[in-house]
């Protein structure tokens, strides 16, 4: 599932499992590595889901753009909590007819 | 919604309305027009969403790659009929969690 806003991706798996991750290991230089993914990457993406959010998910303990620790605010772990609800509840509703299109695919 | 199979999308908003515009103008020279993408984008995409299914989605009814009607299958049918189910089922199960999540974004 993927939320788009004007056709960008605001919220997806990707930085929803960032997030998970940010949260699990307290910084985002961890988060990144844990996923065996680059800081520069990670950071963008924290970027962009903090600019499209009303409030930010999450915030720096050390303020700045230092590779400090990282926490979540409480509108994003309502993110992942949202996200993780949807994505369950949705595969129940639809248990059925995904089966029937996975039956469809190779 | 996508519908990713070894980390590539197989299935996602793009190529069900590329499927559902073949469907509406007969041929993918003219779903491309309809679309504003390039007629090698969409052949591209068909031959991906067809590479990703047991039975092709589509197929050209002059055979070849001649830029001649092309029609969808009954696979084809049932993946789009399929997808907007899902899509419907789920909006609905899930919609006051979609609402929260969209409330926290600009």
């Amino acid at each position: 599932m993927r939320v788009t806003v004007a056709d960008v991706i605001a919220i997806g798996p990707g930085k929803i499992s960032l997030l998970e991750a940010i949260r699990d290991h307290g910084s985002i230089s961890a988060a990144a590595r844990s996923m065996q993914m680059s800081y520069r990457r990670a950071w963008l993406l924290v970027q962009d889901l903090n600019a499209a959010m009303r409030s930010p998910a999450v915030v720096s303990e050390h303020g700045g753009e230092a590779r400090g620790g990282t926490v979540l605010t409480k509108e994003g772990e309502a993110v992942i909590d949202l996200y993780r609800r949807i994505e369950s509840i949705a595969a129940r509703a639809c248990a059925s007819e995904i089966e029937s299109l996975l039956e469809l695919l190779n």
